[in-house]
């Protein structure tokens, strides 16, 4: 065959696994660049302020991990250690302070419903993290702007735009299709349905038009915008489904269990399934890589970068209702 | 709720249903930039033979639709009407004559296995629908390159190809995944097995990692890599799947139908999949948008341009070859 075929090229027997491991640097390397270049147009450093009102080593750690991103990257970052009890008169006075861009609370402070009350003490527009009412709200409900001539774009909480960002690098969302439907004919399934991430991550992503299964120990709910993707908003039903039902059903999987000890069975994923990890701890072995054909295996690095995006936005957004108050008084 | 919230934006019941529908056009526009900048590198138009020895006149329209195509686009294109009986001579003048590029024999010439013999007459290195044995072993053994040194790539036949280019614009192949693999986690059924369009077009998406089933009235096969696609080619399997099984599963539904009367049961479809029709004929009726993400009705102007494509690549492999002897001779 060789010789009568002098270009054939011999087989070389089975081929390795495949599976592409996409670092959280390598996204978050591309958002710095669109960073950076949204930062010219400012004439000075934004500037991030950040409380700190415990004694929680992981807080600090955060702080200083911030710290490190913001001065790396031309920004100001300010960390202001105050008493639990002061937090709330500190806070109100960054949020009328005009050199202050963004505000970022080190939770948890009192550890109650009060961190809740004090989370919504923040101004909206230096709400950084967007855990504002209004911007859950819009988020929940697929309202993408703030204004009714869309050009102010509500703010999303970091973690889950980190993750949809990541998305977006992966080609999960296709740019072929219209923004606000770029998932659609995609299943996901998310375990993990906390406030913070879980739930507000399927919210998202079944507004952008996947099928969303959204696990927690109580159960599987499904987030869906129904047939066609026909509804402008997600819906959600609960269901008796179990995870060996719809992991094998899956294009994504995204976990985020705070647990050593939890383990993704990943015996249940589907050929070629893509896997991304937001929890600290490593939810999936490496037995992974033997079915997946991507996998994240953390996303710290793009959340952070996620958070001075939305310093940038936040500033867009105040320039923004500046020039139209100006206009309304001229 | 609207008057605390001045930027809510008034939800607006239920969206319409969401297909885009992707037309061939704008696929072939963007290869015919490409095919017009390789253009720019030849010192001569390049030179297109087309061989017709039958009165057909399905075969005198797309003789007609090929002319029109190149010299909108800086080929030339040479109609020879020839007797069958002198169609092989004539085919074997061309082959050496430094003048012609490609060469195209509208079948059928005499409606039997001696038109297999004469597609194999036409000069491997102007063979632009890549019908030639040597490129058709070379397709379904996923063997990409001529040369040991992988200077020159292997011709693709034209429908097949077509889809793939489809597919890619349409992102269904990920380019985040490597060459060769970006098919991984897909599943694709092509209802259409002829030797011309649906085996080739099988294989070669096999070959790429998807998991492919391949439909007609015989029976389904399913083509893939095997698990975690290690195998370096695509191997086959019968199954006893139905239509009915296959579908609901399948990302991508692609169909060759060459019947009026045929229409893909649409209702099998997921929500979001993708559609694609290669046969002249509607395979889908209008149904095909409630559910399909994106639909490709028709994909005759790829074809076309991959044709060009393919003159291109064949005279480029032979200078390539050229300089290799004369660098040899040297």
């Amino acid at each position: 065959m060789s010789d009568s075929n002098p270009g054939f090229v011999e087989p070389t027997g089975p081929a390795p696994a495949t599976c592409k491991v996409v670092s959280a640097a390598t996204v978050a390397d591309k958002l710095l660049q669109e960073v950076k270049s949204s930062l010219q147009k400012f004439d000075r450093a934004p500037l991030l302020v950040g409380f700190l009102a415990n004694n929680d080593p992981a807080a600090r750690m955060y702080a200083n991990w911030t710290e490190k991103t913001c001065t790396q990257n031309g920004f100001k970052f300010e960390l202001r250690e105050v008493d639990k009890e002061d937090l709330e008169d500190n806070i109100l006075a960054a949020n009328v302070d005009d050199n202050v861009d963004g505000i970022i609370v080190y939770f948890p402070v009192f550890g109650n419903r009060q961190d809740q009350y004090l989370q919504q003490v923040t101004a909206m527009n230096k709400d950084v993290e967007g855990l504002s009412h209004k911007y859950l709200f819009n988020m929940y409900q697929n309202i993408r702007f703030l204004d009714a001539a869309q050009t102010q774009k509500s703010i999303l909480p970091c973690t889950p735009l980190a993750v949809i960002k990541i998305l977006e690098h992966i080609r999960v969302y296709n740019s072929i299709l219209p923004y606000g439907n770029r998932l659609f004919g995609k299943t996901i399934t998310v375990v993990n349905r906390s406030e913070i991430v879980g739930r507000p991550l399927a919210a998202l992503l079944a507004n952008d038009g996947a099928s969303v299964y959204s696990v927690d120990i109580t159960g599987i709910e499904h987030f869906t915008r129904g047939e066609g993707i026909r509804k402008r908003q997600h819906q959600v039903h609960s269901t008796e489904l179990k995870l060996e039902d719809v992991v094998p059903r899956s294009d994504v999987v995204i976990t985020g269990v705070p647990s050593k000890d939890y383990k993704f069975p990943t015996h249940l994923l589907k050929e070629g399934a893509i896997c991304i990890n937001f929890s600290s701890e490593k939810n999936f072995d490496p037995s992974v890589k033997e079915k997946a054909s991507i996998y994240v295996p953390a996303i710290g690095k793009v959340t952070i970068t996620v958070l001075l995006r939305n310093i940038l936005r936040l500033a867009e957004n105040r320039r923004g209702t500046k020039q139209v108050e100006e206009g309304k008084s001229a």
